[in-house]
């Protein structure tokens, strides 16, 4: 499974100590242009290309709270593929004792840049992490 | 329904031209903290009363864009009061044209500052939203 | 002076109990924004006339901390206005008991969307700032 | 020089397309985060000791924007050192062309965490990075 890791910084917490809970959403939407870079897909090819993908809806599952200083391991799983949309299954855990403190689903939907109009997900993109993640596509 | 206005400022866009999505969490929970101010539960009062309420789960979905400059009008609902819990039901709206733009669902969980553990909510807190909000209890 | 009151949120503070440093950077910024539309410059005025301001530089000196539910009054003073840029004076305090938290010094440049050029700033906002806070200009 | 390195991601940028300039902040304070961690001072080993480290002033210049996606090299260079004290120099530059983005000087007090009182930076500290970094204390 795609894997992306990070430290928690002052930035990351709140007067409660912890993560506060909105950021959990970004170290999961870094994972998930490192994926898609991983892919070959940067956001300068994507921009070349005049697409993006946006959130189009989430679900969050806070398990525990993650404290400053703690190194994340954030996961990105593709669960589904449709023509102009992903589903991905994400989760936070600490790198160090592996404890699962944050889960997440996504469904991600590609649009062209300046319209926001929907479009297919590029051919090459598709064909990409097909052969990388999925086992069969729906 | 509880309402709280605030403005798009750049802090809260990207690069995208919109409103960054995590951001909308924001925009949520500090509606949810002045509806708790509203009736009488400041962050300071509560620390007095040494609880606190966390993001136990969040399901949003993303309708519209909003961008630079608008004017969003924030809605927050309890749909659910538990011992230890309450649901809400949140929704964001441009203020000028009535257009919904994210709406959400937060299950927020009350627990003791420090140890992290659930607590009851104040009977205080629970009888006057009950009074103010609520038509029948569950 | 102009002034621009909000509220510190959970999103405002990190764990140190306080708000974190950069966020006072935020605050500002709303303020210079709030600042240039009380002046008929909205954000949306300016992307229909092509500019947008920039800040070159800041100066910030924090004298106390802020904390979690604490209200503030930020103020902004023009004290210098150049052909392409504009200098600001600008001050947090504690909106309660008048406490100065955070005082700064923003240079900022107008600038042509797009380009990133310098421009003039146009005639029209000069007049508006230089017949309501400037005595003189140089 | 010690170096840090991270990508800008969407919720760095702002709707100019560019890096938000509170950002640089967060990434000039990671690197200080990690510059301590170098020496042997984690946050978790600062909090043991029962001292933590704040901004006390800031200066900085914005020379050209960051982008989306740019790979960014964070420098942190210790220029002065007192007894409760640091005086920090640090600069951004884009990774890959070398680019100087945004750089600033920053004073850091120590600090006792709760009282917020000014203590002297732990001798241990002190010599290591006298070891490391400086010719000679002020």
């Amino acid at each position: 499974m795609f894997t992306y890791s990070c430290r928690v910084y002052y930035e990351d917490t709140d007067a409660g100590g912890v993560v506060y809970h909105s950021n959990y959403l970004k170290f999961m939407e870094r994972t998930r242009t490192e994926w898609l870079r991983d892919l070959g897909y940067s956001q300068e090819q994507m921009a070349r290309e005049d697409f993006l993908f946006v959130v189009r809806s989430a679900e969050l599952d806070y398990r525990a709270p993650a404290r400053l200083d703690d190194e994340l391991m954030v996961t990105a799983e593709l669960i589904e593929s449709r023509r102009a949309s992903m589903r991905f299954r994400q989760q936070v855990h600490n790198k160090v004792d592996g404890k699962l403190l944050c889960e997440g689903t996504f469904l991600i939907a590609c649009i062209r840049a300046g319209s926001f109009k929907p479009v297919s997900i590029p051919d090459t993109l598709r064909s990409r992490y097909a052969q990388k993640y999925l086992l069969e596509e729906k």
